[in-house]
């Protein structure tokens, strides 16, 4: 099974499932079945057994799931089992927010695997200064330093007109997956990710149902 | 036909369209096929003329869907012609980055229809300061004013341990859609909206890809 051809909208429900799960009340023996799981996050039970059944068979047939194992199952397929370094481009107040609510998940949960390892931006009253342990670095700088290893994710958070240069030079040193906080769409090679987290598109979602 | 009865992946599907036929270099006369605007958006042509029809027919057999007149129709189907009034509900870092983001949409675009109305905090170093024109409330306070009147989403912001309470007020004041910025699951009345903005679902979705 190759990871990219499987479509993002059941990428979105795992990570559903997966949260859902965890918040259920269970002990160690407990079962959940697909329509009880589907029920929870608004999906049909055939939706959830299709969706799992692309990764394996967790579930037995008039029993379900057991809880425990799919979460564990869950986090292994979407990958939340490994530390992810995460770099964020641009620390004005969006990135400074999202830095400080990162690390506030580390702390609260030392198993929380999105870890960020290095700030980026190119205002130079900026650079140099420290934000939870960090010290902001400037852009180009960063090229040529060893602060790029192991960071799989880059925030990007810098104005719209920057965004482009920005997922570009992260792009070449081999950042492959970005969450978009900037306004815009951006262009990518094969192979990267943008997941687009302007915050216009899910007022707009919500717009819909009011 | 009733909206809430349209699943949130065919909505989510259509704020995409929408995005991406905006950024279109476009001239009046200009069409796109459903195969084209598919492309845009890594879905199947079959399947943006079935999202697309469950609102009224649109295109022309052979020809496509005129471009503008589709940008028209999307933004009146989703709603984003109308202004919706917003209340953020903590004004932290967070709050704080995301006033001034929506703030800044509305200056650099005065058609830009989610705007923040209402800022409310429990902390009283915050109650009474000013962001981007308006004041920070106490939340108690409020449910007697008439602050609430005109805003139809609730940013939500505040400390998880919080964000219960603040979401029962708010859908006590008659605030259906609600963006959850709290790293929790929030119980909801039925008609009430919730969208899970935490980033770390994002970050989860893009995980699974590298």
């Amino acid at each position: 099974m190759i990871r990219n051809r499987i479509p993002d909208v059941v990428v979105r429900r795992l990570v559903e499932y997966l949260r859902l799960l965890k918040e259920l009340p269970c002990g160690d023996k407990d079962f959940i079945s697909s329509a009880e799981l589907g029920n929870l996050c608004s999906v049909n039970g055939a939706q959830v057994r299709k969706d799992l059944a692309l990764f394996g068979e967790f579930g037995k047939q008039g029993v379900g799931y057991p809880v425990q194992s799919l979460v564990g199952e869950l986090t292994r397929i979407i990958g939340a089992d490994r530390e992810m370094g995460v770099a964020v481009f641009g620390v004005g107040e969006m990135g400074t927010a999202l830095v400080r609510f990162l690390a506030a998940r580390k702390r609260h949960d030392p198993d929380y695997k999105f870890v960020v390892k290095a700030l980026f931006d190119k205002d130079e009253r900026k650079i140099g200064s420290h934000l939870e342990g960090l010290t902001v670095t400037d852009l180009p700088a960063a090229a040529k330093a060893s602060q790029i290893e192991g960071i799989s994710i880059g925030i990007v958070t810098v104005p719209a007109s920057a965004a482009q240069e920005v997922l570009d030079l992260a792009t070449a040193w081999g950042i492959r997956g970005f969450l978009n906080f900037a306004p815009m769409k951006l262009r990518v090679a094969r192979g990267i990710r943008v997941y687009n987290a302007d915050v216009t598109l899910q007022l707009q979602e919500l717009a819909f149902y009011l």
